[in-house]
């Protein structure tokens, strides 16, 4: 059986000054009304009852997400004790699953990711959960749209076959972020793809990558997974859970993993990495503007806007720039520096101003 | 005997949005702790013993200005029953110092003008006073920095005298605001100066020149300044406000004013036309930004950034910009579009965004 893995532990401040601590991306309202959470949820519906959607994610985390999808059964959300990277998050997901389903396979998704044709994304996990049933890992690569250096890549080996309409590929190899000219050389060639972060794998596939690769982390995650449904569940897991090695999936399970399988696809995803990318990812005025209510652009264009204070936002012959008001903050940066976001939170941090972070 | 005489009248909401109806530019702190009004009285305050300075205003104002000059005498504060432009309003201060004293000579000031060098001022202005003992209306111009359109002019005639190192010339003409070849050729000629609308008469000559002028607004005048100090005064204000004709100083009396002459001076004048006026007058810091409390400004410059609103405020990359931001409203423009904030004005009026204005 397939089953749905979100990993929702993230606690980003890419977003600031509307992402903080204990509210990071996923649990925003960035696109219409619903937190990306509730939009990680909703495009995995129709190929997924609500039983079969699961989410690894903090206990504090799960008390701001679990109220924004009630349709999921409390006991899916599956709490790691501390943070330890994706890959003992994913192993913890594959102990929990294949205790009560020797024969699950699992979609690792994540929930702070934007994905505009959804149809299409479902019709590649159905193909995906195909080509996995062998014991074959997949993952699902982006096709390039520019030369990113802030996405990891995957290099395309031999094709294998046509899966629902999915040509599906050999890997040739996970590359970590390349310098511009690289990605650039990446784009022209045209066997490369983001890495997206989203697999397809047997649980069973999964737990054996780690029993080669990482065998303490392996043993460790052996023992959670016998005590699950059981009384001393939580307790094995407080005990065994920093015995699984910190580590992310691409390094310590995919570089080196073997039968791997790539299904390129077109899906309009986005890792929604900065302000800036909303105004890719949302369609805009006639001026190219993304705005609130409460905002009033004149003679200004390319620019997304928010007002999240109730105040009147008003802009006169602005281009360009992003501009993001909550009640106790405010941002304003050219478009093309919405990464720099970081640089003010890592200053209000170096500056002890944490009731702003 | 030399007396100032403050307009404070106005409703201007070029700064919005700071300045709103009700609380226009002179009641601001734009510089400093003290409000424009303040910086009116305190640079007059060495010439000028509180008791010789006038403030003309409409009463609503008044409540608000007065608090902030409890040295002035409240008999001081002439109120006008309505707005009616600048001949009106010192026509009423003439009649009004006549009544207590008819050797008055009057200065003639507004209360949202900034000057730099307020010694020069003083300077300029003792010297004026003599040059006004003989009738002679006397005007200070400003030598201009720059070809602006957005000032009236006046043409310098022959040289007369020089009183007190400053050199006095009549006056060839007054010049509605020129188009920029305009601006620029007088600029170039060298023989024009700004009209700062600081005007320095005896009171009776002022008078005389309503006489031939404006004979109806004249009489209606020496009718209020008969009542003035009777129990009438009030009821008789009330009656013949409206039989002063509503105009201003320029066109009124100036351009056909018989024996004018004008002293040109390098004071640091600005009328802080603008946000970006404040950018030119107010010391930056080493990249050019003017930054209120609660700003953090990350590799920004040229920038005039205000919080009055108790929120952190960060800018990172931004250049040439003027952020205002009030507890209900936030401006964001270029430092070059910063005049057109009275559009944004206007499209909140036409929106019937009454609460903004």
């Amino acid at each position: 059986m397939l089953y749905a893995v979100i990993m929702a532990g993230g606690s980003g401040t890419r977003l600031w000054p509307l992402s903080r601590k204990g509210l990071p991306k996923q649990a925003l309202r960035l696109i219409g009304d619903r937190t990306m959470f509730q939009h990680a949820v909703d495009r995995l519906a129709p190929l997924f009852p609500p039983e079969r959607i699961f989410v690894v994610t903090n206990a504090a985390m799960a008390e701001v997400l679990r109220p924004q999808t009630l349709e999921l059964p409390a006991a899916n959300f599956i709490l790691e004790p501390s943070p330890r990277d994706s890959a003992p998050a994913a192993g913890l997901a594959a102990v929990t699953l294949l205790a009560r389903d020797p024969d699950a396979t699992m979609v690792i998704l994540t929930a702070d990711h934007y994905i505009v044709d959804t149809a299409q994304f479902r019709a590649a996990l159905a193909a995906a959960d195909e080509v996995a049933a062998d014991g074959t890992i997949v993952t699902l690569g982006i096709r390039p749209s520019f030369p990113s250096t802030g996405f990891g890549y995957i290099r395309l080996g031999e094709s294998q076959i046509i899966v629902n309409g999915f040509r599906v590929y050999r890997s040739a190899g996970f590359i970590e972020k390349p310098d511009l000219p690289t990605a650039s050389r990446f784009l022209e060639e045209g066997r490369y793809t983001w890495n997206s972060g989203m697999f397809i794998w047997r649980a069973d596939r999964l737990l054996a990558e780690f029993a080669s690769q990482l065998p303490e982390s392996h043993a460790a995650l052996m023992r959670i997974g016998a005590a699950v449904g059981t009384p001393d569940a939580n307790k094995v897991l407080a005990v065994e859970w920093p015995n699984v090695r910190k580590i992310s999936i691409d390094y310590g399970v995919m570089e080196h993993a073997a039968n791997v399988s790539v299904i390129p696809v077109d899906i309009g995803w986005s890792d929604i990495g900065s302000w800036a990318a909303l105004l890719d990812v949302l369609p805009g005025d006639e001026h190219g503007n993304v705005l609130s209510d409460d905002v009033l652009a004149l003679d200004s264009r390319g620019s997304y806007v928010r007002s999240e204070s109730g105040r009147l936002v008003a802009l006169v012959g602005m281009q360009d720039v992003v501009v993001v008001d909550t009640p106790d903050a405010l941002l304003i940066c050219p478009r093309k520096r919405a990464q720099d976001v970081r640089d003010v939170v890592n200053r209000l941090a170096a500056d002890g101003k944490q009731r702003y972070l």
